[in-house]
């Protein structure tokens, strides 16, 4: 991938850039983001607000990539086992300079939670550094640099995850080779509730669980739900999202991997949710709501479904995010 | 299907409907349609400007609907065999009136072209009748009588040519049962050429050219193209309308029975095409276009590459028509 000055950087003022410049030391945001979004299986995501891990990038002397300090989860410290320090070593070595980063991971989100876990972590060592260094790589190319990142993780190259937490709110990944990533507009009264039982899918399990073959007709009518799905996110229509957002070729088969998951999705529904389904590959639900009462009312509901399991629950009432990753001091 | 008054009469005044009432007769242009569009198959279309039937609708004292008069074309004056006949029944059946309709048709659309001969028919009786009694229905009304009308053209109950022959512009069919149209945007500089080579397909073997299960990564590809497509029309964005006009999974199939398809589709492409694909399930081959002179750039080069076939051909340009079907008269 070529290094070229993105359209950012041509835009924020010299003054700016020489103070970005200055700055040493970086504390981000890295959002938690919810992937596949019912027919949107593959492509579709959005972005989180109020869940995602903090990470500090620092300018150090010594040349590479070194990864001092992880907080909340165990996760390798070694920089080529662990994807945030993937995706900063792919950025690192476009790079010809005399000096390195250092990164301190302060995790929130539990790795396998289906809420990309490992997006946030490969997404915010390559953000931290670019505004480090002035920004030379636009939102796609540290995607690009985020993919190799998440691949250690996930086995194999995707973005779903990756662009929301870069872009914010809703982005459908029209293709990853080449990679390109739309912005699709966000309804401003749209809310997330996310339940995570915790509880392990193995990923050969979750993949397993995929068809390799779909019938044509519910392919025809899992495109049609899409392409109505995206005009419902242009015109901000809360009732077509509601009629759009319906997956019946991937969740038939991976939802029998998620406890209650058909009990939680009718009764989402029932108390007024547009849509429920998978985030990610799972476990984590998501439902979609107009208002922040209603999705408060969602959250209440997933709750009462979940009271009589043994299984422990994290629970997650977010409006969608659209700024995506950010920096926090 | 419920006779109620739709938001059309409630916009008009009282003395335009008074108007309308005293029309006894009426004389519409029915438009020329391309359905599939590429990755949209079987629930995307687009609506032609400068192609179509004229029919004359006229209130006569007589109960029952009759067509007597056919031009262009053999076709069955027979009501119950005549898709503007049964999709006129349709509606008729539901109104409770002590007159009849009678119907001339004149056809310009060749049956069998590929370019929603049947759904013009279909189409152009309930628009007039609707029109003659002060447009109790409402377009997706409309659309519903004329599906029966279709039905009997195609077989089987599809609203992918009727849709944007009704509404105009770019319509996505979201679903038939319940019948839910799209209005799509239509980016201003879009322009058809469409090429209708004299051969005729089987409905049959169109048919059987399709494959009845699809590998799941081609059906994902396919879904990213169209909610690409979707937001591409929202945005008027003429690059990424190329980028997303693809079929991976129809085409390969169809293609073969169109003489020349993979000539064409390639030089038009060459001179500055967005997109060329098969029009509905052919023959006529359809390629979009940013501005007119490329549209005729595409006609040429059409021509060229079909001037050594001794197949004859039709072969139109024409700007995308946002009006649908209209009273000429």
């Amino acid at each position: 991938m070529e290094l070229h000055k993105n359209s950012a950087i041509s835009c924020s003022s010299a003054a700016e850039n020489y103070l970005i410049n200055k700055m040493n030391e970086i504390r981000i945001f890295s959002p938690a983001t919810v992937a596949n979004v019912s027919c949107g299986f593959d492509v579709m995501g959005f972005c989180l607000d109020n869940v995602g891990d903090e990470m500090v990038i620092r300018k150090i002397d010594k040349k590479g990539i070194y990864i001092s300090h992880i907080e909340g989860f165990d996760l390798p410290l070694e920089v080529k086992l662990n994807v945030a320090g993937v995706s900063a070593l792919a950025m690192y070595d476009t790079l010809n300079v005399d000096f390195g980063f250092e990164i301190e991971i302060y995790k929130n989100i539990k790795p396998g939670s289906g809420i990309g876990s490992s997006a946030a972590s490969a997404v915010g060592s390559v953000f931290g550094m670019n505004e480090l260094i002035g920004r030379p790589f636009n939102k796609t190319q540290l995607t690009e640099f985020a993919i190799k990142g998440e691949a250690i993780a996930s086995k194999c190259e995707h973005a779903d995850n990756l662009a929301p937490a870069l872009f914010g709110g809703f982005t459908l990944v029209k293709s990853v080779s080449p990679l390109e990533v739309l912005e699709i507009p966000t309804p401003k009264d749209l809310f997330a509730t996310i339940i995570h039982p915790q509880i392990e899918i193995k990923t050969s399990e979750s993949r397993g669980a995929l068809p390799k073959q779909v019938d044509l007709s519910d392919a025809i009518t899992q495109w049609a739900n899409l392409g109505s799905f995206v005009h419902a996110l242009h015109t901000s229509n809360y009732e077509l999202i509601k009629r759009s957002l319906k997956d019946i070729i991937i969740e038939p088969h991976r939802s029998k991997l998620i406890p209650l998951f058909a009990e939680v999705k009718s009764a989402t529904l029932d108390v007024g949710a547009l849509g429920c389904g998978i985030s990610g590959s799972g476990p984590s639900i998501f439902a979609l709501s107009k208002g922040l009462d209603t999705a408060n009312n969602v959250k209440k509901t997933m709750e009462n479904v979940y009271s009589d399991l043994v299984i422990d629950y994290d629970i997650h009432v977010s409006k969608i995010n659209t700024e995506g990753v950010k920096i926090i001091t």
